[in-house]
């Protein structure tokens, strides 16, 4: 059938989602299990109900609306949680597109072979305890002693945050428990990066989703003064790091094209203006489309850290603080969301998601694939987040599309 | 006449002294104007008295203990301000070497030609406006703004601080008017630097005090995502303070032998493990002991931060924090120092303070010495601050005999 979903209804949605939480600083606020988060969990629910779905949240607090078959579920959602001062469209475009692509299926009543849901996971955006922890619950995957001890990002001890909300660490780890059979998930999300604004394309199918590696390191040296150490005496731990930096990004920019190496923080000590810093920490976030690459940066780069220590008289440790695995879409979804853009007439490309998704951990239980939109500038986590309406309202229509192909 | 000074008795007047303002850290926390450093001021006072010499305090707390005779007077001192959790050597061992010198010339009743003055500074260590407060302010060099609206370091008004003490900002900018004709000022100062231990010599004799130049600088970029900005379309910040860093120092080290650079605060923005830093702020210390070469490097680094800048598509901004000049030390100064030295049958070599000193201001007003005595493993401001107390005692020693070639 050649339905279409109703993209001013789609706007609405996220217009009306986008209010809750809003900030002083023009952002969205919505960190899992906030308050503005349980408001946006109750307006989600009523609007699963209003569309005639069957509304269920599990122990982790991901919430779905089924439209019931008998046989193995398809899926799609993504999430609507959001970073502190993040954006009205990371998440809740893929949440509300799958929810208006059912809808249409319901008001059409389109005759479906598989029953479908639309999911909407928890904290996916990690200012728990890890990211992912709905849909990490969801497939087992969760570490029992983060969930019962661990800290939130924001310091505070999850069970505390728990107590708030009637969620209990017990719900969240047998949460997977009641994951039906799955067929298949697919996610729409904005891009978060730049590239189809540059290609000027409307949809990007994403063939690989990046794994990463983090890691916490410190290279230590020795403090002293600044007047009175000749340079060629000093263990300058930051000029450690700087030399680190440039030549990690340079190896990976030339042996391992297409894979990403940031240092997003740095902190030097003891920090002042007179004193060469003893001691540089700082942050290590190693991304790849590739599981090979990516064993192979983190080996490259830590024996470089050990060489530039080796060389400058300084010590190097390091310590991994999360890692996920590097995920390929499979060929019959990749090659169903192409077929289906050439039948829609929207021209489209192959891309990676260099940013981790719940669909990245879905793909544990099922055939996953993703439908990106454009980000104008680039640009997510930010106030200044925005999507192009008809872009989305394309890949809205492309996930519908592939949907009703899944659940034939 | 060969008199020498009490190696025992100034052992334990600094282990006295070294008592007031001990934190829970092991160190000693004595910032200007604190209740520790208004305690070593009556006792320093005391001593002053007990020695036989005129006590006097000035409108900017700089306190003298003079043994009057007619004509200009010869001056020795230093500082008994610390830097928070500092040790008990840095400025103290000066002021008290200063004070037993004096001391064994009015026991031996030494008949003098000129005036003698032990003196000590107000907080040297800029815990309050600016560095060398009292220094300054006995040479009128003081900017009378920041002495009646600035801010101390700990972000207190300066006037709050005063108005506990019973000083005030028009004693201070006044306190230039109580200077005696100076003939001449020598200081004995730790060396804070491992050049004297690692040449296995108890004196330096300082020729010249180095200059500065603070400046807090950032390069500014542009922020993303970690995990979706491919590496050729970044602005990162943060690689380009890296860049900056190793190719200012190495510049520093090729041109400038003997200067000194150092980067020793860095924060990087957002601040984030999935964030590219769009921006980077650092400090940036420039030391030379000569005018020129420090005129030249601070041309040089920030024509090379506009370079960095400009192949990176970085902007690239900084203001001046804070300076002082070079000082060459007279060479009827160094003269006399060194014969002193060869009649005492001292080691000594000739080297350059990197650190700045009150003899640095005092220079505005008389030809001015200092004399380094080793740091142990080069540690200053900071609890494990020692001293080689058989090169402290040579170091008095000579200071001694110096004092009585000015002063006959």
């Amino acid at each position: 059938m050649d339905i279409r979903i109703d993209g001013q209804r789609l706007k609405r949605d996220l217009e009306e989602l986008g209010r809750i939480g809003r900030d002083e600083h023009g952002g969205v606020s919505r960190p899992s299990f906030s308050p503005a988060d349980l408001e946006a969990r109750a307006w989600l629910r009523t609007k699963i109900e209003e569309a005639g779905l069957r509304y269920r949240q599990d122990g982790a607090g991901n919430q779905f609306g089924r439209l019931d078959r008998p046989g193995r579920t398809v899926m799609a959602g993504s999430h609507i949680d959001t970073v502190p001062n993040g954006g009205m469209f990371d998440g809740a475009a893929g949440v509300l597109a799958a929810l208006e692509a059912v809808r249409r299926i319901v008001e059409e009543k389109v005759p479906l072979g598989k029953p479908l849901e639309v999911a909407s996971f928890t904290d996916e955006e990690g200012n728990l305890v890890g990211d992912f922890l709905g849909s990490r619950a969801f497939l087992a995957l969760l570490d029992e002693k983060e969930v019962r001890t661990g800290r939130t990002s924001f310091g505070l001890p999850f069970r505390d945050v728990l107590s708030r909300t009637g969620f209990t660490a017990d719900g969240i780890l047998a949460a997977h428990k009641e994951r039906p059979e799955l067929e298949a998930y697919l996610e729409l999300h904005i891009e978060q990066g730049p590239v189809l604004e540059e290609e000027g394309l409307p949809i990007g199918i994403v063939e690989r989703i990046s794994g990463k590696h983090y890691r916490q390191c410190a290279f230590v040296g020795e403090s002293g003064h600044a007047g009175t150490t000749p340079l060629e005496l000093r263990r300058d731990a930051f000029l450690g790091l700087a030399d680190f930096a440039l030549k990690a990004t340079q190896s990976v920019a030339v042996k391992h094209y297409g894979s990403m190496l940031t240092i997003g923080r740095a902190a030097l000590h003891p920090g002042s203006f007179s004193v060469i810093p003893g001691r540089a920490d700082f942050s290590l976030d190693i991304r790849s489309a590739s599981a090979e690459d990516l064993a192979a940066i983190e080996r490259e780069v830590l024996a470089l850290a050990g060489d530039v220590a080796a060389t400058r008289g300084l010590s190097f440790a390091s310590r991994v603080v999360d890692s996920t695995t590097p995920v390929a879409v499979a060929p019959r979804i990749l090659g169903l969301l192409e077929e289906a853009c050439r039948d829609l007439g929207y021209p489209s490309m192959r891309m990676t998601s260099g940013a981790g998704h719940d669909a990245q951990i879905l793909a544990g239980a099922c055939d996953v694939g993703m439908i990106f939109v454009p980000s104008p500038d680039g640009v997510s986590h930010s106030p200044a987040e925005r999507v192009d309406w008809d872009a989305l309202e394309k890949g809205a229509n492309l996930l519908l599309r592939a949907l009703l192909r899944l659940a034939a």
